[in-house]
C-alpha cells in the first residue's frame, strides 16, 4: 500500500476526478480541473500537479471558489473580443468554454483575445497556450496573482510573480511554449529552501526594509524580486495593467486584500491574446510554420533547449509507461476520493 | 562657433529635416525621420538622437534603403490588422501612415495589429507607442535586429538585441512606457567599454566557445547574453516569431546575412498591437484610467521609479529651455546640411 506505484494516466484521472466530484464540484468544474492537474502530473511538474489538489480543496471548503459555477460567454459587441465569465469558479472550465469560440476569432480577424473575468485561477499557463498551438495559434497568456513582489527600486511586496506564458505550433511536433513566473523565484521555491535550511541565492529577495537578504524567513516577510532586474518589474506591471486593469479585474494587491492569505487559489480575470500566423502571413512569401523550424533548428544546432523540452520528454515517458506515484501520494489521494473536503484541516 | 549652444526643437528640427532633405529623402520620409531623431534628442535619450544621423546617410548612401519609399496601406482582408508595405523605405513614415488606421480599428475591434514591413528600422521604439497613448490606447512593440545575441545555453550570435516596448495611457501625464532591448546590454554599450579600455561587467557576454568573458574585444567576436536569463532569451525568441516569421519578414540572422555588417539600420518588419482599454473594461466596473494610476501611486510611493520617468524630465527640460548641443556635433550638422551624402565617408 505505501510502495511506490506506477498509474496510467487513465487511472489517475479518473481518481483524480472523483476526489473533486467527491468535494461537490460540479461534472464540467471537475473534469476541466482534472484536466490541468493530470497534464501537470503527466508532464513531470510535481509543483503543477496532484500535489496542487488540496490547495484547490482548501479554496473550496473556505467559500473562495463556487464549486457550482456555470461558465457563460458573454454576448459579442463586435470587437475580437471573447468574454468568459467564470462565475465565481476555477478558469480551467471558463478557458474551455471560450477557446473555440477564440480559436475561430482569432482565424478571423488575424488577433483575438479571451478575457476571462471572477475566476479562480488555478494552476499553470501552458495547458492553455497549448490548446491554442493545437489550432494552429500563436498565443500570448497572463494573469496577476498575488502582491508578493516588490518593483525594483522598492521595499514592499506590490506586483504578483505574474506568469506569461507564450506558445507557437509546430504541427507534427511538441509546441514552441514558454511560461514562467516574472519574479526570479516562485514562493513554493523559497518557502523549500525554508525547509530545506538553506539560504536563498543572491538576489530573490529583500528584507522589510528593502534590502536584499539571503534568509528564506526574512524574505518570505519581506518582498521577493523579479527576474530580469528593472526590465522584468516592467513586464510584470504591464502585466498588472493588461490582465487586471484592463480587463476590469482585480491587480495582485487587490487580489492579496481580498483574501488575506497567500495560501489559497487566487481570485482574479486573465487575459489570452491569440495570433494566426496564417492571417498574418497571408500575401507574404514563405511559410511561416516551416521558416520557424529553421529558427528551432539553429537554437538546437548551438546546443541551446528550446523551453518545455524536459516537460515534452517527461509527456512521452508518462504516455508510453505511466506516472509514478508515491505510496504516500496514493494514500492520501485515496483519502481524498473518500472523505472529500473532510479530509481538508 | 565651438562652444556649446542652446537650440530650441524647432531650430534643431529644420537643421536635421535639412539633412535629409539634402541627403535625397522624400518630404515625408525625411519629415518622419527627423520627428523620431528630435524627439530622442529632446528626451536626452543621446543614443537615439542627433548621434544616429550618420548612420542613417550611410544606409541611404550603399543603398540599403529607399530615400523615395512611398509607404502604402495594403487593402483590407476583413481582419484587425493593419498592413504596410514600407516600399524598403524607413519605417518611421510607413509608422505614421497605418497609426491612424490603427487606432481606428483598435477602438472597433478592441485589439488590433499594425504590421510594418519591408521597412529600415530606425531608433527606438517608445515615439511609436507614444503615438498610441496618445490616443488613449495601450500597445506592445516589437521587432527583431541583427544577430548578436546568444540563446541561453547557446555560443553563437542568432538572436537579436529585439527591443519590447509597451505604452499604458496617462491623460494629462506622461504615459506609462517602457522600451528596453531584450539583451543585457546594447552592443553600442560594449562598443563604448572597448573604446574607454574598460571591462564589462559579468553576465554580459560570452567568447566565440561560449564562456563567459569581460573583455569588450573577445566579446564583440563573440555574442552578447539576453537579459534574464532563459527567460529573457525566450522572450527574444518570441520577438523573432511573432516579428519576423509570423509577420513575413526577416529574422535577425536574416537581417544580417542579407547586410554583411551590424553597421547599417537594419532591414526587417516590425509588429504593433494594440489595446483599447476602454472596449476591454466595457461592462466591468471602474475606470481602467483611474485604477491604473492606483498601481502607478503604489509603485511610487514604495520610492521605486516608472520606467522612462528620466526621459519624461528630460523632455520637460528641452520643453522649456531648449537643448544643448556641443560645438562639435553643431559645426558636424553644419557640414551635413551643406554636404549632404557627401559628408559620409
Amino acid at each position: 500500500m505505501t510502495d511506490p506505484c506506477v498509474v496510467t494516466i487513465d487511472e489517475l484521472t479518473s481518481k483524480v476526478n472523483a476526489i473533486f466530484r467527491k468535494s461537490g464540484l460540479t461534472d464540467a468544474n471537475a473534469a476541466a480541473l482534472t484536466r490541468v492537474l493530470i497534464a501537470g502530473e503527466r508532464d513531470g511538474c510535481k509543483s503543477h500537479g496532484i500535489y496542487r489538489i488540496e490547495g484547490a480543496l482548501r479554496t473550496i471548503k473556505v467559500g473562495k471558489v463556487r464549486p457550482d459555477a456555470i461558465p457563460r460567454i458573454l454576448p459579442s459587441d463586435g470587437s475580437a473580443i471573447v468574454r468568459v465569465d467564470a462565475d465565481g469558479g476555477f478558469a480551467n472550465a471558463a478557458f474551455e468554454l471560450g477557446a473555440p469560440a477564440l480559436v475561430e476569432m482569432a482565424e478571423r480577424y488575424g488577433i483575438a483575445s479571451l478575457v476571462i473575468n471572477d475566476c479562480c485561477h488555478f494552476s499553470a499557463l501552458w495547458p492553455e497556450i497549448e490548446a491554442l498551438t493545437e489550432n494552429c495559434l500563436a498565443g500570448l497568456a497572463m494573469c496577476p496573482s498575488y502582491a508578493t513582489v516588490a518593483p525594483t527600486g522598492g521595499n514592499r511586496p506590490l506586483l504578483g510573480t505574474n506568469p506569461l506564458a507564450f506558445g507557437w505550433p509546430r504541427p507534427g511536433n511538441d509546441p514552441y511554449v514558454f511560461d514562467f513566473a516574472t519574479s526570479v523565484a516562485a514562493r513554493g521555491e523559497i518557502e523549500l529552501k525554508r525547509q530545506a535550511g538553506e539560504p536563498l541565492p543572491e538576489g530573490w529577495a529583500i528584507d522589510v526594509d528593502g534590502r536584499p537578504t539571503t534568509d528564506p524567513v526574512t524574505a518570505l516577510a519581506g518582498a521577493m524580486l523579479p527576474f530580469g532586474s528593472h526590465k522584468g518589474s516592467a513586464i510584470s506591471t504591464m502585466i498588472e495593467l493588461l490582465a487586471g486593469v484592463m480587463i476590469g479585474d482585480l491587480t495582485s494587491p487587490e487580489v492579496l486584500d481580498l483574501l488575506g492569505t497567500t495560501t489559497l487559489a487566487p481570485f482574479h480575470g486573465e487575459l489570452i491574446v491569440a495570433f494566426s500566423p496564417r492571417v498574418f502571413a497571408s500575401g507574404r512569401s514563405g511559410d511561416p510554420l516551416v521558416r520557424a523550424e529553421t529558427l528551432f533548428d539553429a537554437i538546437l544546432g548551438q546546443g541551446a533547449r528550446l523551453p518545455s523540452q524536459r516537460r515534452f520528454a517527461a509527456r512521452a515517458a508518462s504516455l508510453a509507461g505511466g506516472m509514478r506515484i508515491s505510496g504516500r501520494e496514493m494514500k492520501q489521494l485515496d483519502r481524498l476520493v473518500e472523505h472529500g473536503l473532510d479530509a481538508i484541516s
